[in-house]
């Protein structure tokens, strides 16, 4: 299901985004009151996959979940924390980067996959600590190199160990052939801004580089003496807490494991569930509107905790999507329905939207945004249908506008008693979830004409039927009830009878209007060229580099220059 | 040299990049007063490979070498022209596109190559029309496909004949499972920002939209029927004329053929040669200075015509970069060098500041503009050389800051009396040249900190040492004689052993930095995927779209969403 030349180890059927730090092999999290330490110490044998060591603290997709379940937690579940020190638990070695044999072996369905969720990882760092006031401290004990070096890119603050030894490197060109592909170029010119003369020296060379030139150059933001580390990284610590807009009050609510189950064709959860049909190549993914009123205040969604509506749909939808990226790589498209009350959708929003200022509302917040940029960036036709019964509302309508078309009911079917379907605009739609490239999805559907955006502002809060959703450029076809069956027939089956490939270039061309951001080009510029790279033979081919790595036999390149 | 399955028609043994109308198979240009009549009508055996024909007004890298070069000449020799009308010769046919057989049997090498010149050819007209006043009205008479499509869409306007047969398509994902490559994608959303849902349905059907439906969603400006068609042509033209900057003063100067040998391993231009050394994979390209001082005033320079020295060098090393990058595959770097009175040169550049607002003048700093920005795009190393007895200064120290990497000597060489290299700082560093991303070169390499470009600003006209030139940061190494040799060898050869597809990826994100434009986007977004799709066995592989079609056997495909 994974990959074609390993098997998922310990005798996994699926690769599994849960986990707690109970079980995490590969990471630590300590929490000292405002300061966490987040220790990578890899288990060698701990390998998502059979076939590969993870030696040198590298990394695999097993150890990228672990991370990206700490960050979440660090997020939730400890308020307090204002700075987060990111360390190698290995002696004179920070982290060596994405594992070489495992990338050699895996499809190139899983190699862009594992860059894309690293990358959302690496991101979700940076969204952390502009948006949660949880900086990142690194401290680089040994050589950081490659997706070592490009963590610590993610993070707010680079210390390196000035001992003569520990280094960063971007060494993938020259010794593999591929890129730097988890935001390594992008971050090092446009984050760091390392002068592009200068980076490129730098990313050509294998060894890295060390002490003063590190510092100069930008590459990382000072150089201490091994006999003051400890010292100066408790000093830059709190630093970085006197300075962080965190309130630091409030107890974290604690990310429950979610209630799941996982069958051959269906997953369920108890707002979101998931309808494999294999043979028409789609995933439906049902979402629950909350069958209850919001709370009344903050304690009453404190008392909810993770079962708070709005949370606990947003780690089930976030899971459900990993899921079927990693898991379900046959899947074609992605059909959003829903069901419920919008009006109760809607009072969720107004609750999301008047108590903003709380921490715990604005993780929430930001959490949705991550989930559906998530989605955005998934490789997968994403469909709405909005149909009798749905509720289409607010956050929920955000996937009418993620999709790459949306088709609505005109009326009621016949022999159904619901009513017609609605969708429903909040505050929300205008700004609480930024895309990648910065724009809101409605400001991305109304480049046309900015006064769209206004008119669809004015209907904030009401039910809209489908011709008025139409009218209003909010979904792509009303269709009523003698067309709908057909029209919406014929669309999934041709889609499905696509190239995959072109339309994974498509939708990622069509889905992101207008500007750019450094994010958006992580996965445009640079994520895009690394997909080329990976799917050429000087890298990937039996000679390649990324193959003949540590065999001994050097590889052999085509020296064409494409 | 070219292509793997198709060898140059006609015996050519190499792409060549000249032409002129009297030597057009494919174009018509016809001046009438204010307006041109550009009419494409493809000759289907003038193919420039074997193996195909050019039907259905289908065009290869020989149609399109023909259309950028009539577009060229209408700025340089028509400064009266102020609306360009783009036509079919064909009865009821516009253009369909990229021609299919070439494309599949295309190395992929040269698709690549191709689709980036087309690219620059159709962001050429956007220039134009913004910075020279000429602006483009497209009458489709018929069907325009793909690639025909996307030509239209790089007009100012496009009249669709409402006919119920004409009509606009992006069919390649659906027919050919490769993108819209040439701005197609990006142009529909950004510049005429049709609603990327509606851009989804757009860009997923084979037959097209035509009639009103196409006027709605923005594909077209307007739809007329065949009975008024030219009446409202002719008046359209007329619009645009009125409205047009252009002063329509002057008489235009011809662009006479290039003075060129091209040898085995050398070219010879007049103030450009290029050496080729196969075994190094370096082509070195070196640029003279002019011998006399720029003209006193705008007639002398009118008197110089195609002589004139800026002018004369932008089109020999525009067609030397074009050589190079279609012709010369196998090689890694470009090696820009130059030898003269960098004096010389900066007298030009004050030429060419002092008198900006005539039209000539403003053609030649477009120019190069254009040839800078195709250097940019160029996929081979770039390397500057300072060294004793050249004259990077000015427009061309462009040059050593378009270089991924340069190397300036510190003092003389023993032996060569020479004095020591300077590097001189003219206006034309400040503005005249961004790039395809909006920013100058210099504004590129000074994000970090930009009051080092007010330093450089400062040093205007002075000639700079290596080591000023290093401290300012406008040279990567300054090195001495005694390093020199060692140095620039090891880095040559060095860089000649890498992938070169890791090049490639690593040069298009470092070059970049910062922001995008439209432009930009569609050579990293748009055209990295595309560049990935041409690698995939779902477009490329025997099975594939693009082998298949019109063959009657259905593609295959590999049904994984990566």
């Amino acid at each position: 299901m994974a990959g074609d030349d390993h098997a998922l180890a310990r005798g996994e059927r699926f690769i599994d985004f849960q986990t707690d730090p109970s079980r995490y092999r590969h990471w630590k999290l300590d929490i000292d009151g405002e300061v966490a330490n987040l220790t990578m110490d890899v288990d060698e044998n701990g390998g998502l996959f059979e076939g590969y060591q993870l030696k040198l603290n590298s990394y695999d997709l097993g150890v990228d979940i672990e991370l990206a379940d700490a960050v979440q937690r660090l997020r939730f579940e400890h308020p307090k924390v204002k700075v987060v020190i990111l360390r190698s638990g290995k002696n004179r070695v920070f982290c060596a980067g994405a594992n070489i044999r495992m990338l050699a072996g895996a499809t190139h369905a899983h190699k862009v996959n594992f860059c894309k969720f690293t990358n959302e990882t690496r991101n979700g760092l940076e969204d952390s600590s502009e948006n949660s006031g949880q900086r990142f401290v690194t401290v680089v004990n040994g050589t950081a190199a490659g997706g070592g070096y490009e963590l610590a890119l993610a993070t707010d603050h680079i210390i390196l160990a000035d001992d003569g030894a520990a280094a960063v490197a971007l060494p993938e060109v020259p010794l593999l052939a591929v890129l730097p592909g988890t935001g390594g170029l992008t971050r090092v010119v446009d984050k760091r801004k390392v002068r592009r003369d200068h980076a490129d020296y730098f990313c050509t060379i294998e060894e890295g580089i060390k002490g003063k030139r590190a510092v100069a150059w930008r590459l990382v933001d000072e150089i201490v003496p091994n006999s003051k580390l400890e010292t100066r990284v408790a000093a830059c610590a709190r630093e970085f807490a006197a300075a962080s807009k965190r309130s630091g009050s409030g107890k974290g609510i604690t990310l429950t494991p979610l209630s799941r189950t996982i069958g051959e064709s269906a997953i369920r959860y108890g707002h979101v569930s998931v309808e494999i049909d294999r043979d028409a190549r789609i995933a439906s993914i049902s979402i629950a509107a909350p069958e209850t009123p919001p709370p009344a205040d903050i304690e009453g969604m404190i008392a909810q905790s993770a079962s708070f509506w709005p949370l606990r749909l947003a780690r089930e939808l976030d899971d459900a999507i990993l899921h079927l990226r990693l898991n379900e790589l046959q899947t074609a498209m992605l059909v959003f329905k829903s069901h419920g009350e919008g009006a109760k959708v809607l009072a969720y929003d107004a609750f999301l939207e008047a108590n903003k200022s709380h921490w715990l509302v604005n993780e929430i917040r930001h959490y949705w945004k991550r989930v559906l940029k998530r989605i955005d960036v998934t490789s997968r036709t994403l469909v709405a249908l909005v149909e009798p019964g749905s509720c289409f509302a607010g956050t929920l309508a955000e996937l009418v506008f993620a999709a790459d078309r949306s088709y609505m009911l005109i009326g009621s079917r016949e022999g159904d008693n619901r009513p017609p379907p609605s969708i429903g605009l909040s505050a929300m739609n205008f700004g609480a979830y930024p895309m990648s490239h910065g724009l809101t999805r409605l400001g991305s559907r109304f480049q046309a004409d900015p006064s769209d955006l206004d008119r669809a502002r004015a209907q904030i809060g009401k039910a809209l039927d489908a011709e008025e959703a139409e009218a209003l450029g909010l979904v792509t076809f009303a269709l009523d009830d003698i067309d709908w069956d057909d029209e919406v027939r014929v669309f999934l089956e041709e889609r499905a009878s696509f190239s995959p490939d072109g339309l994974t270039g498509m939708e990622a061309n069509l889905r992101f209007v207008g500007p750019e951001t450094m994010e958006s080009k992580i996965f445009s510029r640079l994520t895009a060229w690394q997909n080329w790279i990976f799917q050429r033979p000087n890298a990937v081919g039996e000679e390649g580099a990324l193959r003949r790595y540590g065999t001994g036999q050097k590889a052999q390149f085509d020296t064409t220059r494409v």
